[in-house]
């Protein structure tokens, strides 16, 4: 049974990663695609595990063989999203999460209509202004900004074909596992399933 | 929040109605919509409870007013799903489930595009020709009868929403509830919870 591509996409500061991380505890035969950067690794960082580092040069050269699924540029470094380790992990019948922006998202909707997007909504805007704010990272004027840009990004939601809305971990948690389940349980997968048909 | 309706469809033997008494069992705001039959009550049978038993007039008469979201007549006697309780039910908040035969499921998907539909399929057509003889209620004539039609109607499936193969009863439940679930989780249902938009 091949796995399927789960995007993961929502407004800086939603909870994306919690979840993900407590998707992961409880689930196995998932696969979390690694993205590819050109930033230096930090002190701890393990190319193939928190990246893969690759020089300008091959990332370059990854573009144009369309290598990846997504890219961009971020404060002068390149990110992408690589094909080959998400077909690899689907092949080997792993479902695969990107937990990405939402403008990767789109990059990706765009070169695989059949991936499952899942917007991660907050439970409403006060509150994640509110922890935005509880973060203390980012001084008022950043979080208003972020704030302004999240509700931006909320009217690409209706297209999605889920909302998860991160009021409780459990919940969310809990729905992400039940839109798993389903997806798989879909006439594209399931129909050939049963002998003797014809 | 309103409820949604669910047809859940399959062959005769498949194991519908074990898997649909499981999931009353475990799940609540669930409503089993009970169909209306012009045929006589048998001992024990309540109005209302096991059937809306309803006179040949009384039926003719909800069928001129569509009063129905689908009915057929079947040894004599008239069976309908009809739409007071379902939609009483889903204002409610609490999602329908409608246990109906393939023609059913038809019309219903007619009427009511929205409504989610779910195939419930053997493992085989093997262990449905071996659950059929086990009954031990019909000829094997008749049971064969019973198996060409079921793999007829299985040619719908694949324009059904999702398929659950009834191999354990445990993984058939967890999927039906799984599916329940995610089918909350979609765009139409969530995207006006998140206050101020626009």
């Amino acid at each position: 049974m091949k796995g399927k591509t789960f995007i993961i996409a929502g407004p800086s500061g939603v909870g994306k990663g919690t979840i993900t991380k407590e998707l992961f505890a409880r689930q196995k035969n998932l696969y979390f695609s690694v993205s590819a950067t050109t930033r230096a690794p930090r002190p701890g960082e393990v190319d193939g595990v928190h990246y893969h580092f690759l020089s300008r040069e091959e990332f370059q050269q990854w573009v144009q063989q369309d290598a990846f699924l997504e890219h961009a540029e971020y404060v002068g470094n390149c990110y992408g999203t690589p094909k080959k380790f998400v077909d690899e992990a689907m092949a080997r019948g792993e479902d695969v999460i990107l937990d990405i922006e939402i403008q990767g998202a789109e990059q990706v909707h765009r070169k695989r209509p059949e991936a499952i997007r899942i917007f991660i909504a907050p439970p409403s805007w006060e509150e994640l202004e509110h922890r935005l704010i509880g973060r203390g990272t980012e001084s008022l004027e950043k979080v208003r900004s972020r704030l302004a840009r999240a509700k931006e990004e909320f009217s690409a939601a209706a297209d999605y074909d889920y909302i998860v809305i991160n009021n409780s971990l459990e919940q969310a948690v809990a729905e992400l596992q039940a839109i798993l389940l389903a997806e798989h349980c879909r006439p594209d997968e399931r129909v050939n399933l049963i002998n003797g048909i014809g």
